[in-house]
């Protein structure tokens, strides 16, 4: 549409889409809006759009998936989220956003200590695992509906954001009370009931690279949360599976330039995942900045030795810290801004005891 | 338990399992029963279990999996499958099985004469996707309940048993109520939400492998399901994905012999979904057989040029009648049966006109 | 050309393709001669060549390995091989052959034993590396020129054909001497040097598939083989790299009907590399018959617990008896002849102390 | 070594090694010497080497590599090349190198275009293939000697260092008569016999990661080069095969971290390769740079559309200016160094009309 298109002509084309048996998508960007059309089996006539008024121009698409790509919206989302004290942040943009945390839930000290970490740090968005999905039927499961009620009281407290996955549609109602993001985990990127759910729900959606999905399922699995009525997907690549046995899985850091590439939605990366060994997680978070993500995911644990899950690859306190000051002047070298505080060892020492 | 223990002294033995706070797992054998214990930490003592009465020997599983474990249970499982016909059939001995009918229910029409072709054959299992996950939201989704309404009706006149996809824990019970064995994708191998809501029916699981599992999560999946109470898990290798492209996946045929190896479970192929080609789907369906697979999935629609999903995989009736005269010598060479009936080419055409 | 061309038709079209500047090559079937012209850029005239005397057809191919296409040759090739012995055997037809020996020659008594347990057993090609490419420079390379002669001598005691390695170009004269078949490894699979190197001898080559090469990739080092003089490459499928740890590689047995399909040249599968265990050779040389392979490679050691090389895959002179006996009815089944003797217990075991 | 043992001690101990039958190799590193000892089964006894005088520790390497090890030799190597110029540059401390240059050599007129565009940016180091290796035998295989050649003119005019690859033994005494670093292609990291042959020139060795190499394998290849006598050997991770095709290969950045962690040789990177095309070429270099690669080698064309080999991933020398001035700040940010001059675009385009 027209960067001065009324409601009303917005209004109009929607309902011609629907007359002709079709789904209108209006998809909201920072000056215009474009309206994708899905339901149709093979080319659309343009004429009939093109005459309307407040239309400038109507585009084929010619990939599998639509309203995820830039060919229906060339400018990047900017997605905003806000959470019930009011703090708001936008991911998309030149701000980087940090969503760290333990990969459990484990205690109210555990999770308490590390919001306090966090909210010194200046970082915005606390992650932490409450219903997991674990290989083994023996392994921790999690705290479940515990560990959502510890995780938005310690957001609460400190005023951070909360994202935590969703690991199926029975405890979605739950975990979508609790937090501000609703994360889907790469064994659940094709779970498309479960895609289908949280596109229902008016929350943002972090979906993870399944472990061995390529970048169109990837984009194809961002179509069905959008195409079911929910704009605001961030994709979060986390390694994919190789014949490689020295890293846990490869990070594959290509899929970050090329889904900008290909799509307007925002990309993050989740070294931790992707390396599964600490040592590695400071250089691939540096390098996932370098190359263009909007944030990153990293696993922070007050004592990564004793964590019930993923210790090997999380983040002493210390550690953390200093991969925040790090990261800084990476950010700033590629034209983002990353506004956190650079605490001294002390300081984080006295966070994490 | 020794071969001579009666029901009192099994329970005995399950009672002190659960006054040490664990789990207790009766797995039945030909002629002995086996009693898994999951739930502890660490290995256990056996002292306690050797001086109890009926009981021959303990055995610590060191493995992962345990209740699919040859180390639980050394001797092969045959899953014993009724239908409300009457119709009963093993799977696991001896005896090959077929598993075999269009990707998705069409029509009625289709299905029935599907059903009619199985029927004459002598093939006792009829496939057919009612609820089908599809990697587009803009694909054919199947026809759903109307789908399975179709197949069973298809199955109550020619007294076949029926295996279909459940994608979902939603429609799980409309599954579960028109079907004899419970089918969980490739996408869904890992869903451990389904895998424990399946576990709660009493019906045969067809569990598939993931897209990228690796063997031993194949084995992790199908102990999700039987330690949660269902103990009929029938595995299925359908192809894995690698960097090959002339092929839509890539059969791992080794998987049969590494499973029969470890699990005592039954496994059989799918070599439609393993090759995506029709062309090679008769030597691979051999190969299947010849390395000890006990049955067999295969993709067959009366007019695969027209089909709504899976096409280019699908055996025409003339195929499909000509690679079940071709198994049965190899399936005797490998020491099993193949109980079905060779049609001419008359026959089959008449049956799919 | 057509069945009755005559040789004088044939070398006029020769000279003209020649004249043309491009260049011919002269591949000959069982009762008829197709020309493959290579060197042009882009799609050349068909008419000057159908016009000519001789010619009935003249086809364009599309893909990009050509000579090894059956666009280019319809009719299977078959590859006879004559020892000095005066031993012939053929390749590419209705009798299947096996190449069985140590991974390595180890000594002269080793070779020797192995090579009257396949004599007496009927199988006419011994294999056992004399140049060994391995991962580690520390270890065992190989008896070299030492491994050569032994082979050889064994081989003329017994009247077998033999089969080994050619690690490079150095070693190549000494290998053609000593060798029948010519085998180029599966790290050298595109070593293009070295595979010009061998299409120089008057020896047909055994190429395996690289640890990560695409059928696409195997046809093409073909191609550089047949363009370069030698008609007569042999494939074998031996295992892919995938993720999958539970063996040693994927064995893709899928690539033996593709390879059918798409080329006239023989195919054959080494299942022990493929798997990388004993215990899963049999029945993966089972699955590789019943899919069509025109032969098997298979790892025999008299004493696999002391093998200097891929011990665990070898198999010990009883089990290889048992399996030549379980191989015969699936031959026989596919069409094929396995023509072996099949030992009793007692005798394999006086063959191999 | 004590960092102030003399020679004679040095000497002493090497003596002491060949005595027991065993290897010693010198390892120069910054401040002292380490001695490797290969050739030995199993753990040697450490005191006759600790009684030595010179000696201050012996440690036992565990892992299948040795020579290449950080156990072995702590600190980095810094690798010193000189060309015929007298121009010297160090690779593996904290100034980045680049290797910037078209795929293949052309023509003299694109070769000299290109080593004055890097002339005038301050890259040091010209790439560009002569001997290509190429998956069809009807492509473009390079201009051979010609091109070496032409290669070799064009940096003694401008004083660059050449690196290029070397495909074979036969072309190995013309590519090290011509250029100053010795390229080993992908294809060919476990070309044994190669890897031997390299070791035996006075030249550093470029090595490219396999296609489908673990770092396992990676750093076993390197070991070949050194354990042979060249200890100047530098990692070059390109992309691995994976199941992902909308890019070449999967560049496994991951390879960066792990290589310095486990091996004191340094590492650059090759987005050209990794990605496959020119769009995704910047932000991974960006990301190898961040990530803390001693160097990148580049592909840059003057008119990439016309190139006879890898037009795609080819920078514009415009696009390739723009990289130059983007890393110099990321180089800061982690602490190294990147000393090119960053040209305006009038300047570029007058360098490459």
């Amino acid at each position: 549409m027209d960067s001065h298109a009324n409601q009303e002509q917005i209004d109009l084309v929607c309902a011609r889409v629907r007359e002709m048996g079709f789904k209108p998508h209006v998809i909201a960007g920072e000056d215009r809006v474009a309206i994708g059309i899905t339901g149709n089996k093979g080319a659309l006539d343009k004429e009939p759009f093109l005459s309307m008024s407040g239309v400038i121009d109507a585009v084929r698409v010619t990939k599998p998936y639509k309203l995820v790509s830039r060919e229906v919206k060339p400018d990047d989302t900017i997605i905003k989220i806000k959470n019930s004290n009011g703090v708001e942040i936008k991911i998309g943009g030149d701000e980087l956003h940090l969503m760290a945390g333990p990969c459990s839930v484990e205690s109210e000290t555990q999770i308490n200590e590390i919001a306090h970490l966090l909210k010194a740090s200046g970082v915005k968005i606390m992650r932490g695992g409450a219903f997991k999905p674990r290989t083994s039927p023996y392994a921790f499961q999690g705290l479940k509906q515990k560990g959502l009620e510890l995780l938005k009281e310690a957001a609460e407290k400190t005023g951070l954001l909360v994202v935590t996955e969703v690991k199926d549609t029975e405890s979605l109602p739950a975990v979508a009370e609790h937090s501000d993001i609703l994360q889907i985990g790469a064994r659940n990127m094709q779970n498309f009931s479960l895609l289908e759910a949280v596109a229902h729900y008016n929350k943002p959606v972090l979906l993870k690279r399944g472990l061995a999905a390529t970048m169109e399922e990837f984009l194809m699995a961002a179509e069905y949360i959008v195409s079911n009525g929910n704009p605001n997907v961030i994709f979060c690549e986390r390694g994919i599976r190789t014949y490689e046995t020295y890293t846990r899985n490869t990070l594959d850091l290509s899929c970050v330039p090329v889904i900008q590439h290909l799509s307007h939605l925002p990309i993050i990366v989740d070294p931790s995942h992707g390396v599964g060994m600490w040592e590695y997680v400071a250089p691939m978070a540096k390098a996932a900045v370098a190359c263009g993500a909007h944030g990153l995911m990293i696993e922070v644990h007050p004592n990564p030795a004793e964590a019930l899950s993923d210790g090997p690859q999380s983040l002493k306190p210390k550690k953390f810290i200093s991969l925040l000051r790090d990261l800084k002047p990476i950010a700033e070298a590629v034209g983002k801004r990353l506004n956190v505080n650079v605490l001294n060892e002390t300081k984080s020492l006295e966070l994490c005891a």
